[in-house]
């Protein structure tokens, strides 16, 4: 039997600020076409190479005219040539040389030959009427994109405009995820009585690719010491974050947390909260690995929760977080003290006023376990140290990811 | 000249409206890895082909006993033999045959060599504590996923568990973006004088990926007829949607809206809303053909507003229409009736109270043209008959994509 008495237990903050704090990484960086950037976390500050437009520019379907011509009011345009006292223009167009003001297709009658004006129903009231000055949209040297910033559809646009065809991005961390159990076995086999389908993995490194990780899914790994600390070491020469499930469990078959201990150093050996508080914190040459919850709706509150984070920091983009927001509570939640803090999932919902209500979400027992989760776009942590709510209270809500705005109620 | 007066003005939802009810497209589908199908619309309903779990599994690290040996209450251990009278059991695993009761590791004083119970803290309550009865997770037959969902994390974590290596999704919608105009050249080239740089491609495309179609980006179409006309075909041939750009200009180079009312129908020149009013709804050969905005910002909302929802009713994924909250005005809108429906990018926030409150983005002057709309992360549709608001007034708010919940303030 193992002594778990030196088992280091703490908070959800508190074990990520530990190993985010002893996390030495390098962030590597890499230059990528910039109609493939969407997503990526730009890596440097970026600046225009053009001057748009580069030329005085029509800004809609026209005629071009000299606003001279104006001066004293309406002039008699009987005479007037293509070419010589106005010319078609167009948006986006550069004006023809020598021309300094527009009026917009709509208010002329041109001639069937295309030759002659026949009718201008207003005379315009400015010089450069419905043009644009050089740089008017983007100066050279004028920012487009400050590093740090995820790139967007809109953020490629300006890239773009500023006459950029590869951008230098933050590259994706590097995630490997290590399955271990003798009850494991992949999805491609029939399931042999007494095993499970090793389901977290392809959860898991979804997540990843859509954090924004480049995922690498190890093989399955039995419960032997020497293939788990070959599976770790396999994954710290390549990984910059190696995930290893299950993580800190207590059984007679779960080496993982002697193995951290003997080679590494293990921060935290459990969490004080659940369902997932099995996971465990270590450092093994110099790479964080996280230990994270065996059974799938822990893996996925876990995953959520711990690894993401280690993500963001890497990517360096703005932090997200949670949005947490206060909402009104529809149900009760009993008010005794708790052994630890426990995640609740909930249904998060707006009212007709717009406010946010919430309640605990029930699956439909008729739904899989897995899936009764759809429903529930919200987490609530009772904290070991409240005391619960009644029905009408206020009490924070955290968004699940991809946070979108609740629907209504 | 051309003669306009017998264009056709829509306002949104009629333009959108009058080209899908012409729609006839064939919903195509294709079998993917499960482990790279996140984000892709399930094409049927899919059931489990496991149970799970398919045997008494114990749900915790600990030891297996009989329930038998406390129906008179805590049995005298002293004699117990590992492998007849207990078990280890972990998490996860089943049973060891014979066993039909789990007592958590936390509670049990095992020996140093693991072959002898020491101490038990407390007698198991029931038959089956701490078990997981076979088909509790999961029944064979049981859905896992609906036709037309969206396949997330967790429900590729839920296919696995059902055995499922593979699922059928619906094929990405093929959409061919074609950029004309003579004034345009690609980021690839420098800038000369008078020409702009096509920047709307590399956006839309961009778009169109985060959407779920399969972009196709044609090289830059100079203003000739034979040109745009080959190029419509082209897309034609391939795609389920055609988009070009610009859509229905009335310029003397613009010949989008001729070319397809000559080889097939325009059911709508322009709409009846800005930025962005130069827009065309055509079908050619059966394909819808959707002309967009040339200007950036008038791309940008007219490939949203017109071709996103094409792409949707492809995927025939649960309606993803912009969420649109009642907000509380905190700028005065004048009220005076306008020529047309016009959009204005806003600012959506909450309040303390999580209330939503909005007003109209003014863009920094010193932020690039279209980097000052990263701040807006809305939209105030001012409707050509309506009057405006007033400071402290209710006004709906659409939210842009992607719809997150908006910041506090």
């Amino acid at each position: 039997m193992r002594d778990h008495s030196t088992h280091k237990v703490g908070s959800r903050h508190e074990v990520i600020g530990a190993l985010m704090s002893r996390w030495l990484f390098e962030r590597r960086t890499e230059v990528v076409p910039v109609a493939q950037a969407q997503g990526r976390v730009c890596a440097t500050t970026v600046v225009s190479k053009n001057q748009l437009p580069n030329a005085l520019t029509c800004n809609m379907d026209a005629i071009a005219v000299r606003f001279d011509d104006f001066a004293q009011g309406m002039p008699d345009i009987s005479g007037w040539e293509r070419g010589v006292q106005w010319q078609f223009a167009n948006t986006g167009i550069a004006m023809p040389e020598g021309f300094d003001t527009a009026i917009a297709i709509e208010n002329v009658t041109v001639s069937e030959d295309n030759q002659t004006l026949e009718a201008l129903d207003c005379a315009p009231d400015e010089r450069f009427q419905s043009t644009s000055m050089p740089g008017s949209t983007l100066e050279v040297g004028e920012v487009l994109v400050q590093a740090g910033e995820v790139l967007t559809p809109t953020l490629i646009a300006c890239l773009t405009m500023g006459g950029h065809v590869e951008v230098e991005v933050v590259a994706r961390p590097r995630v490997m995820y290590i399955p271990t159990g003798n009850e494991l076995v992949p999805a491609e086999i029939e399931l042999p009585r007494g095993k499970n389908v090793e389901s977290n993995g392809n959860m898991i490194c979804a997540k990843l690719e859509q954090w924004g990780a480049e995922p690498r899914h190890h093989a399955i790994v039995p419960d032997d010491p020497d293939q788990i600390l070959a599976a770790l070491r396999e994954g710290t020469a390549w990984a910059d974050i190696v995930v290893i499930n299950a993580g800190s469990s207590k059984g007679s078959d779960d080496w993982t947390c002697e193995l951290l201990e003997r080679e590494g150093e293990v921060l935290f050996h459990e969490v004080s909260q659940g369902p997932g508080r099995h996971c465990s914190f270590s450092l093994l040459d110099q790479k964080p690995v996280i230990g994270i919850s065996g059974p799938p709706l822990g893996a996925e509150f876990t995953t959520d929760f711990f690894v993401k984070p280690f993500v963001d920091l890497y990517l360096g983009a703005a932090a997200d977080y949670p949005p947490t927001v206060m909402a009104v509570m529809l149900d009760d939640c009993p008010s005794s003290p708790r052994p630890m803090s426990f995640v609740r999932r909930a249904v998060l919902r707006r009212d007709e006023d717009d406010q946010f209500v919430a309640w605990v979400h029930q699956a439909d027992p008729d739904e899989p376990v897995l899936k009764g989760s759809n429903q529930a776009n919200a987490l609530i942590v009772v904290d070991k140290d409240s005391y619960g709510w009644e029905r009408g209270d206020r009490y924070p809500v955290e968004l699940r990811y991809p946070y979108t705005l609740p629907p209504r109620l």
